[in-house]
Parts: C-alpha cells; structure tokens; sequence
C-alpha cells in the first residue's frame, strides 16, 4: 500500500492544489494582489462561520486565538464559566487563570456536553459572571456540544458567549450569528484544510463593548490592532502570506461547494464510519459523536496505541491516539477538512486487517459494507 | 521581462527546493518523522544564531517573539531601556508599555545607530534597569547597530540583553554568546529565507533566572511551556508543521555553505549595490548600512514612492518604500535571505533603466559596472 492516509483531527490532508498554490513564489503582503487575497480569504472564511461579525486572522496556533478570546474581553479580577469535558475545555481556564481571572469550572464527563440547564442556574447564581467559554467539538473526546441551546441562555444574559470551534467548523453544524455567539475561535489545520499556523477570532457587537473596558494586557493578539489594520485589508503584524493564499483557495472550494452540502459530506463519513466500527464489534466513546472526529473504544484487553502503531507502520493510516486518561484506551478518526469517502473506505479497510491481525473476532468486511450503505 | 525580482527586507524570495519541500503531503507532528525535522531545524538555527542556548520557535511574526522576550522576564512596574532609532525600536516600546512596564527611551536619529557609551551612562544612572532592548539591523532605516559594543556595556551589569536580530540574522555578523546576548529574536522571512509565520527567542541562563522572577501574565508565549515541550522535541501548541519543514530545509542549506559565507555573501551584494548607486548618483540613507537592506535617499524632486511603482509595473523588481517620516523619501532594496548577485544585479540594472526614464541625469550602466567590480 503505496498511499499514505492521514486520519488524524488536526492537522488533515491538504488537497493537492492548496498546496501548490502556497508552493508559488512568495509575494509582498504590502500590496494590491495580497489585499485583495486577504480580503477574499476573509470574506470567504465569514460565510463559513454563518456570520457578518469581524472575523480576524492571526499567525498562532488555536491556543493563541484562544488568549485573544481571554485577554480582549477580561479584566484581572473577572469571573467567567468555563466548561470542561476534554482537554480543549481545561485550556481555557489554563489560559483565564493565567491572566487572574477566575474561573467557575462546570465539569463534564468525558464523552459527554454540557447540560444547558446547568449552565443557565451556574449564570443565576453568579449574576456578575463576564463570559461562558465553551467548545463546538471537544476534539479530544471527539464530542459535540449543543452550542444552540446554550447559546440561547447566554444570549438572554450580560455575558458573552466564547466558543472554540477549532475542530468544529467545517464539520459540525455552526451558526456564529443565529446561535449568539460573540467569538468563536478557529484554527486553519482542521476543516479548514490547511497546515497549522492560522488562527480566527469572530467579534460580535457585544463583544466589541467589552473590548472597551477590558484591562488585561495584550499587544500581539490585540483586537484593536487587527481592526485597525483591517481597513487596509492588512494584518498588523507581518501575514503568513503562504497559509493566507492557501485559506483564500481553502474557502473559496468550501464555499463553491457549499458550506451546508460540506458539513453533510462529513457527517455521513462520520455516520459510515460509526456504523463501521459497530459492524466489526467495536463501541464510540461519545455519548454525542461529532462529525469532525470519532472516538472509539478499544475491545477488552486492547492496548489502543499498540492498534494505531500497526495500522501506520503496515497499512499507511495514521489516526490519533487518546489523550491524557484515554491514553491507550481509544483511538480518534477524523472526517473534516481534507478528509473525503475515499480515505474513510481506506481507513476502514485498514482497520479491519489490523483489528484482524491484532487477534479481534469480527466478520471481515462487515465495516466496509455497513459504511459504503451510507456512502 | 518576465521573471519577477522581489527585493524586499521580508519577506525574501523563497528558493524553490524549499517551496517545493514544504508542498509536499502534510505529516502529523506528533510523530518521530516530525521531531526529527524540528530537532534538525532547531539545532541549525542554534549555529545561525552561534548560540548554545536554547532556542524556541513559535508561531507568529516577530512581533510575537518580541512580545515573548518582554512579557518571560519583567514584572508590571520593572524598568527598561529600549534604543528607538526606527519604527521597530519602537515596537519594543509599545508592547513593553502595554505591559505596564516603564521604558526609558534612548532616541537615536534615524539612520544611526546608538552610542555604547550613552547606554553606559544611562544604565548607571538608572541601576535598577532590568533589560536593554535594542535592535540588529534597524530594518525600517536598514541600519545596522553596533552591537558587540553594546553588550560588552550591558553584559558587565544585572540588567539582561535583548536584540531583535529579525532582519539582521543571517546577512550582518551576529554572536549570540561572544557578545553576550541574553534573548535574541528573529523571524522567519527575511534571512532565514522562508514564509513568514514563524519567530524565534534564543535565551540564556541569566534570562532564565529572570524567568523565574517574572510575573507579567503569560500563556501562549510562556517559554517555560516551550522548554517543557522541547523534551519531546516538540512546541506547546501545534507547530506550523509546513512552515517548520521550511525552516529545516532553509538551515541545511545555510549551514552546508556556512554561516559566514552567507553573511560575506550577502554583505558584497550590499556594497555592490551601495557603490551601484552612488555610481549613478544617489546617496545611502544610513550613516551605518546593514548588509541587509539598503535605504537610498530620492535625488531632489523625486518621490521614492513613484519610482518604486515604475519598477514594480514596468521592470518587475520590487523595492520597499521609506516607513513613517521616511515615507517617499527613501526606497530599500533587501540582500539577504534568498535574494543572491543575479537578483541584485538585475535590481540595479532596473533602477538605472527606471530613474533615467524619470528624469534623473547620470551616465547609463555606471552602476551595474560598480557593482559587477565588487561581485
């Protein structure tokens, strides 16, 4: 097996014309042909969020998006919630603590989302709460949270809504403007289907007011800054004008295809690839599986770590492995960005033999057949 | 003319063996594949900067890496000297100022570089200085500052060094620990030939000390989170795996020539061009010319700004225009990163070509004879 297929959540496969189009001699950031590339790149990635907000773009990782989210809006001092069912969750109040803020944690299984109802008497208790931080897909649980509903409570209140769609977007429903969301957080590597070193804030209204009264320092992801820099279709600091040209060619195939049509594609991969996996005896973690990535649990007595090492080194698949306690006890399949029905037939395939090879009793081929039945 | 000349100081043209190399299919960074290449860049960027500190990569501009030199080793209310000579001297200032921490400002004119002496002075009238900050080339005056001098000053006090080398790294002499330097930062897109996107902080044991005192807040640029994820060879946060591969590549071949080769290289094509323009009579705006970028003052009349889009639409080389007070008044043409002699010689040939269609008097083909004598 020649082809090598990269299943993981971040970063996916980015399609063959996205990367010859960074691989162009470089071009100045300072000039007509890039403005009007940053602008179309901007515009493009608005329509994929559902929003009419400011969208900005910062060179950083997710994380740094996520401090922008934190040190625009805060002051040392401020209580905000923020949910915690995963890894990405945790990070949040990692970062606000960081910073003295104070955080009211709601702890969620792992698996599992938020209750809104718990989130709603958590604001009724602490009238004085400044924002509620959450997260659209918990990639490290591969969970969805019901970003709607919760949004609607924290539309009704002073707070502001803060959600990390890093590994979300482009797979799981998303509608930044419906839902009342005041900043969503995004990185490029994901449904976006480009290389990591991206990073997106939206900017509601609401969120704009808190900006003013802000204290937390901050220089580098300033808000203000982008803003200002914006009118001339510009960063204000130095673009990574190759990651840029390639997020502009990114949303323009999203979007010629449909955002909607898009996230239907990966769903139905993510829905073949779960009725796979419970064709050939194996069980999702997630009590709310995501479209963008699956979670799933190894059979009695398997060592999931040992099952991703065989499927990359013989069969060329590589997925994800868990994180902190799921350390060997799942193994993650993604289904965005660059993702398509072929590598899921692939991955499928590959994880039959390895599971077969690895000893597990199953029908041989009943995943394959169960997915292409939603394929 | 068909081929397109961008002579800029960043980004620099990226040579195509390493556009090429960071085309290729994406691969996961936590993988050994991955950490052998980041291991491999970071060893090779530690001989670029002649360190044997440690060095981090982060993704961002410089100004990030700035922003991490500051916010790592100060405390709200600390005091520093920052030399302001140009545009980016001040930037040390601003983000210093957004942390709450009091700068004395050393003002230089524009186009020259400090006094040791006066820092000298300055650092011992005011003991409790925490850090100077300066800069190696100055690129918005493309001057280049002394300073070995400077740090031999500093080095004798408690007050740590910190010198943005962003566009000198690489095309001016540098020596990290013979010089002692405490923190030096550099970008990615200018020497070190690749797209922008990525920053580096070398840092040395009496910046690490003052790591341990500091309290300004801090999450994405935390060094102390880029040493604990070194261990795995690996960032904190998801690398910028194309950018990273770049960057590999980019050091290879920096180091397969050697380091003082380039920067001898890159300083001739700097006297080449100096000597081309005073040859067909224009002068260096720099009273202390960095080897690489050049800032040539506008014969009377003429504004720099026109010149630079002649050349840009009819000769399709493109020069940087003066910043700030300088704006029209100046052009800049880089030579380092991947800019090489037949760049600087066609970047002449255009400007004799552009400045005699707009006017100027001098005899035709004297500068490209100046130049050629010193390549």
């Amino acid at each position: 097996m020649s082809k090598k297929y990269l299943m993981t959540p971040g970063p996916t496969p980015v399609p063959e014309d996205i990367r010859l189009e960074m691989a162009k001699p470089i071009i100045h950031h300072r000039t007509k042909e890039y403005q009007a590339i940053f602008k179309e790149a901007t515009e493009g990635l608005k329509k994929i969020f559902k929003t009419s907000n400011d969208v900005f773009t910062f060179t950083s990782s997710g994380t740094g998006a996520m401090e922008a989210s934190v040190v625009n809006v805060l002051s040392a001092g401020d209580k905000i919630i923020v949910v915690r069912g995963g890894k990405f969750g945790e990070r949040f109040g990692d970062i606000a603590k960081a910073y003295g803020v104070e955080v009211i944690a709601i702890d969620v299984e792992w698996g599992t989302g938020p209750k809104p109802e718990v989130i709603k008497e958590t604001l009724k208790k602490n009238p004085d709460v400044k924002a509620v931080y959450t997260t659209l897909c918990e990639t490290s649980t591969a969970t969805v949270f019901d970003i709607k509903s919760i949004g609607e409570i924290v539309k009704a209140t002073d707070a502001l809504f803060v959600v990390d769609t890093i590994s979300g977007l482009g797979a799981d429903d998303f509608e930044n403007d419906k839902w009342g969301v005041d900043i969503a957080v995004c990185g490029s590597q994901k449904g976006l289907m480009i290389p990591p070193g991206l990073a997106f804030c939206s900017v509601s209204e609401k969120a704009w007011k808190a900006v003013e009264t802000s204290k937390l320092p901050k220089f580098y992801f300033n808000f203000k800054k982008y803003k200002k820099a914006w009118l001339d279709m510009d960063t204000p600091f130095t673009s990574a004008i190759t990651l840029v040209i390639g997020l502009k060619k990114a949303v323009e195939k999203i979007n010629a295809q449909g955002i909607d049509s898009v996230i239907a594609e990966h769903n139905s991969q993510a829905r073949a690839f779960r009725e796979a996996c419970k064709a050939i005896g194996l069980t999702i973690f997630s009590k709310s599986p995501s479209s963008g990535v699956t979670g799933v649990n190894m059979p009695n007595g398997m060592n999931a770590d040992d099952l991703i090492k065989l499927l990359k080194t013989e069969f060329g698949v590589t997925f994800a492995p868990g994180q902190e306690h799921l350390k060997g006890k799942i193994f993650r399949c993604a289904h965005m960005g660059g993702i398509d029905r072929e590598h899921t037939i692939e991955a499928i395939k590959a994880l039959e033999m390895a599971l077969s090879k690895s000893g597990h009793k199953f029908t041989i081929g009943a995943g394959v057949v169960a997915a292409e039945k939603i394929l």
